[in-house]
């Protein structure tokens, strides 16, 4: 235990110092969310990196009382949006962005939105982030489940946290924990909650989430979880290509199959393409854990997500390589679930149960592949993870969308 | 006229003297909602229970922005929420709650509710209140009428209150009245207001509702008011029971048939129970003055609803005793109306209409039954009501739900 | 360039001197809303008429956190409301007010409001301004076009404005201009940005409205405008006129038909009436311009509404002469198109285009006539424009609504 006089004088800063970290509320139900800094140097904490986090407020427009979390470091620069699911608004290392363009330039307060307009799109009036969540009741495109209009990608990016704390272990690493609770409670219908947290390291060009989905009801609930994670230039551009260890890849839709012979590459900035998007099963190791790895053509940048294919089974690669002002952008995602409907992925076994009080740990890394070297040994695990399995490549997409009324 | 040194200094506080009563302004358009605190002992009053009122606001996830008025008479604790329709949160005598567990936690700030989602279920989003208001365009289950969907139990608890005015009458008993406007309008469609009044006394063990709905519109038009008062335990367990004075019950749909024997008695916490609801029309006496029951088996502890059944006619029972995690509750509903959609209840003549520049009272007193005693003597007053009238036990629901399309 | 020594102190303007014009940000990112007054005597500006610009936030009710900016130009005042895309509230010069008595008091926070509600309608739940921003995706009547829920009048008048700034010239006549930014984007949908400007002068009867649409996506975009302009009494009355330089007036629907003979003239408020509304294509003079004049019975006293036929093509005079209640009022309202629901208004040719990059400008003015004298001249340039040419009045609507589903 630590004892903190250079806190004193902070006001708004509670520091409860644990056995492991220091502990700060930032926000919480009778604690308003405010301006307010962090630093390495104010805990007296002596690392090659020196790091900051700070809250602030942005107003005007649709994001007016949106509060962002940046966590800066030393090296890594990220964004948090608790007012927006805890979502990752960008990261960035020197001049080199992960995250993308989008024509949405408002941190949109949910306020504002109107999921379920839009015939269900409503989600795109705020979608503009490096790591959106998806879910927790749901996943997947607008449409009828059960009677219900089930809106785009579910609520997650759009529940406002509930507690926000920061962690900072008090000895090296000094790992920076920021946590924050979303809650998905409708009488009768779903009591969910996810302890959120992205980890970083002081000087590290990595993040990591570690989300945990509790179902706080008396019944067995389905769920869904898709972690929307988006990446642009530099990554993305003509002749950028994406692996991962797969064992079965699959077009989403009948566009998709066009391009089935070049699903690992990727186009310039292409007028009116749209999107495509592949359904993958990825191969994991004898953990389950698994890599995927963007890189630019030269092999010279990259960015890898990391995940468990026990936790999230299944994956979409998202193709976006429209015109640079429409959103020129790709979507790693791993998830529970493609991004079908919810109604046609029960049969395809990718609707799961989660029993009551039962939990369900996501965990994702991403970590920037900075030169060649950290390219090609991410590669390297990728081609050490599919150990020489086979890929199928089905030329029909899974779902029959003739089917869909 | 009392003059008030003692109010010198507390700054947010503006306490005009009238004839009778300390008059507050807590929110008004010029005025902010802020933390605050008014007590008997800084009004001077000398009471045996000294009581105090206290406003505060709440933050995080989807109730940030959320104001709560907390109300301690000195006996009973009441907490009213002028977010949302100045709903009564919950109420307590020492350890003893009227209110129950929703899975709902949060103080759901409407701004952050889609009433239109959920195929017209999104007031299920916020629902958790011990008084929540239903009503008054209309209320009942979601539905098309007229073209437009209906959603569940209209708008009421999801308006803020605006002007919220507190008042304590100078003389004993120092009456404490906490009244808020709700503004129910659009253009070409309604042009309603409610003044809401809850009065409670220092050392009571009952609060009273006082609403006042008026239609400043220049035409008819159709209301319906639901007063959907909810209760868990210690009053709602295996072998609780509900007294009223019956004119005729029936059940509310197909599902009600099969307990309708044991309409009157409550269920343990029951997995797969979900919901019954019976139809009551309930006697008055010679005023139209009428008492509710529920009390715990032993006879030794309760509450009672009273109301005016020329103001609310009928009165809805609603036997949710599902699991506690899904919400062990039952709602006392006193109504102009049953909860169904406003489309069925024309037939049955209750979709009242209120002339231009009409009010109608809504007036129900909420009372803990302390002891066997108090018990005994509510029921007393039931069967004082009843005074030997028949019962009419209809075995068919009023409406045939399945002509629903 | 001006120094502003009178500034110091004020300390939550920041004024930027340019070289024409005082410039301050009264709200942007990092920038909240703050109650906060601008005069030209602080400014040093000596104006026959001393003006002052005040910002202040109403609370309470559906407009809690809702931005207010009053401009007293010295004679005329007028209330624009950041927080609903820059609409203007109301104007009035002494006693003469231009606006309208809603059936809305509040001033609605968009936060409270599903457009999507009521069928499409909830735009009325927040309708109450002088001038109602309609559009950029489409205006018009609710219901489905290309599969997707149009709601009424789309979304601008619902959408807080981001930077907001005041400019005030540094030379006579020291024009105020008030510009705010309104922000219409969703990924894959609309990536529109509305430059608004309001600008009046000190001691003027008049103010204009200065827009500027601007397709910041790759594609082109079909876009709509209408600016809802709405007037009651003393310029409405039984007997008073409507008047403008009119190629073709026709009914809008079969309604309108039965009073096509009079639709120049108004009723008194009339019980049931609800409305008419006639679709007009006005005239204008080589360079575009065109005015339209509503004056009352006696000709004395009147408010002109002109703006160029090339930017707003056609205009809907809606005239609904209902109680005063119901909301007595008139509206004059030029625009790209009419009011039907989009879909009807492709096949004549008003569902306008923009391409990538490209703006448009929709500037119109707005003066109070305020004796006969002024009232005589506006009418002189409606007939100066006219300029002797022929009105086609049709008997049918351009439109057969029977056709739609």
């Amino acid at each position: 235990m630590k004892s903190l006089p250079l806190l004193v004088g902070l006001g708004a800063l509670t520091a409860a110092s644990s056995v492991f970290a220091w502990d700060y509320v930032l926000l919480d139900t009778d604690k308003a969310a405010q301006n307010q800094q962090i630093t390495s140097q104010q805990l007296g904490v002596k690392t090659d990196k020196p790091f900051t986090v700070t809250m602030r407020t942005l107003h005007g427009g649709r994001q007016e009382g949106v509060s962002i979390i940046d966590i800066d470091n030393g090296t890594m620069k990220l964004s948090v949006v608790p007012t927006r699911g805890m979502n990752v608004l960008q990261a960035s290392v020197g001049d080199v962005r992960m995250g993308w363009d989008s024509p949405v330039k408002d941190v949109v307060n949910p306020a504002f939105i109107e999921l379920n307009g839009r015939g269900g799109l409503g989600w795109l009036e705020g979608f503009n982030e490096l790591v959106a969540r998806c879910g927790y009741e749901w996943v997947g495109h607008p449409g009828m489940d059960n009677g219900e209009l089930l809106t785009l990608h579910g609520r997650a990016a759009n529940i406002p946290a509930s507690k926000v704390t920061l962690q900072i272990d008090e000895k090296p690493p000094y790992a920076i924990r920021l946590k924050g609770e979303l809650k998905e409670q409708a009488f009768k219908k779903v009591d969910f909650s996810v302890q959120t947290e992205l980890v970083t390291e002081p000087g590290s060009t990595s993040f990591s989430l570690n989300d945990t989905l509790t179902n706080n009801g008396d019944y067995p609930k389905e769920y869904q979880a898709l972690y929307h994670s988006n990446f642009s230039t530099p990554f993305l551009e003509q002749g950028a290509r994406f692996e991962a260890p797969v064992k079965q890849v699959s077009p989403f839709n009948d566009k998709a199959k066009g391009d089935l012979g070049d699903w690992q590459t990727y186009r310039a900035p292409t007028s009116d393409y749209d999107e495509t998007v592949y359904n993958i099963v990825p191969y994991g190791d004898a953990k389950g854990d698994t890599l995927t790895v963007l890189h630019n053509k030269a092999g010279s940048l990259g960015v890898s997500v990391g995940f468990n294919t026990k936790q999230l089974p299944v994956f979409s690669l998202w193709k976006n390589t429209d015109t640079k002002g429409q959103g020129y952008v790709t979507g790693l995602e791993p998830g529970t679930s493609f991004s079908y409907n919810r109604r046609f992925q029960r049969p395809l076994n990718l609707v799961p149960t989660i029993a009551p009080k039962e939990q369900r740990q996501f965990q994702i890394s991403y970590s920037l592949l900075a030169d060649k070297g950290a390219v090609d040994k991410a590669l390297g695990q990728v081609k050490h993870i599919q150990d020489g399995r086979e890929t199928e490549v089905r030329k029909e997409p899974l779902v029959d969308l003739t089917k869909e009324q």
